[in-house]
């Protein structure tokens, strides 16, 4: 009964696009961050709040912290998998962790991203109260 | 006596950064596209229309046609010297013509880039009759 | 018998990502030229030639010309298709084409990209004579 | 005699440019990273190591780790001014730190990156030990 097990997770794939490798033949190292989003988007579209939903109801969620730790490097064609899922979520400040591996198992990379969430009018939103069935389904 | 030399110009210069280079170990020939972007927003810029002038007048605009023809590759810490000034303006399309060079006169990319005039709205604007002063100062 | 029909072509799917979005709400125009390459990638690995042969064959493909006409926007989360083939191939030049279009059957952009081919010392090589293999599979 | 005060340091300016932004209208977040980039090759050269002599002595650095501290938005054409230098560094794993102000003063990003040094092998290499006068330039 670990219920770290019991949390929603999502299993991202990303291929590694020529444009996104540098001069050491390695994808650079400012690409992991987009894929985050990538991973982000792909998770909150699987538990029914994808952005276009969120930004029509007008909620928004900036990064307001990313903590990246790059243990492997990849390269064109690599396919990366990226395991996606809530780290903690009170209702004001989300963490999202991210682990991303290469198909033989290697891993690439472990991460961390936090968001806060504001209205149109840029005002913090406490999510568990003023949406809780958002709330509801990132718990 | 050649009206080709009378035409407003700007150089624009951009170092070519780690992040813009890829496996091949040369800049990734989609940057071009992007200092395009900076050397023509630095031209509206000294002209005296910078992007934010422009957008609070409401008005906008959208590529709608790219041609670049690579000449010869530049690399990480390369220096390029962006010459960009108007082709050709009419009052509807204006087209503006780039030629890159590194510091030692080798040619890198010539292009041209094409674009239209919208307002807020998405209404097509005629440069020439409802903005005669953006008008006149890219002529 | 429409010959245009017999023509190898591959249909890419690409979907719009958050950070490929501009202040204009709309993708920025630079992100098409590096979906032409993610689909050009795509469609020469679907021929049998991806570019991780290529490299080992010693075989690069610098882009020497795009031209790309822009027919209407795309944003966020929108899943574009792009139809790739080979449009003219006489062993030392090879042009490109594609067409890109949203779901709904938009058309959203045109485009051409022309590629030389050098070996790992940057001598051209002319793949009619020197790759017959890949040769026949372009054509 | 606050030997804080007494590291060396760098102050770089970045301009954000229109391709930074994105639907929400702010710089994407993924872009700050690669201003650390910037700033960081800027300090490098500056103090008389810079990539290119980094790269002819077989030295490479990548990034091993990030953390990112968002704390204010910036948009197109603002001018961000990035202080770089070093926190730490005892010959094995070099800590950069980043502080990024508006040219009005508001904080904007607060960032380290952590690079560890490897040979063209990719062999770790002790600086302290294998390259003393790079040591000393970081010190």
């Amino acid at each position: 009964m670990d219920p770290e097990n019991t949390k929603k997770a999502y299993l991202y794939t990303h291929t590694v696009q020529y444009y996104e490798t540098d001069k050491m033949q390695i994808t650079h190292h400012s690409n992991y961050i987009r894929w985050m989003e990538e991973a982000r988007v792909a998770f909150l579209h699987d538990i029914g709040w994808d952005y276009a939903r969120l930004e029509e109801e007008g909620l928004f969620s900036p990064v307001i912290r990313l903590d990246c730790s790059y243990k492997n490097s990849t390269t064109f064609a690599d396919v990366v998998e990226i395991l996606v899922r809530v780290k903690e979520f009170k209702g004001v400040k989300l963490v999202i962790e991210y682990e991303m591996k290469k198909q033989d198992g290697t891993l690439v990379c472990e991460a961390v991203s936090e968001h806060c969430f504001i209205n149109g009018e840029g005002r913090p939103v406490r999510v568990n109260k003023e949406r809780p069935e958002f709330y509801e389904a990132l718990k």
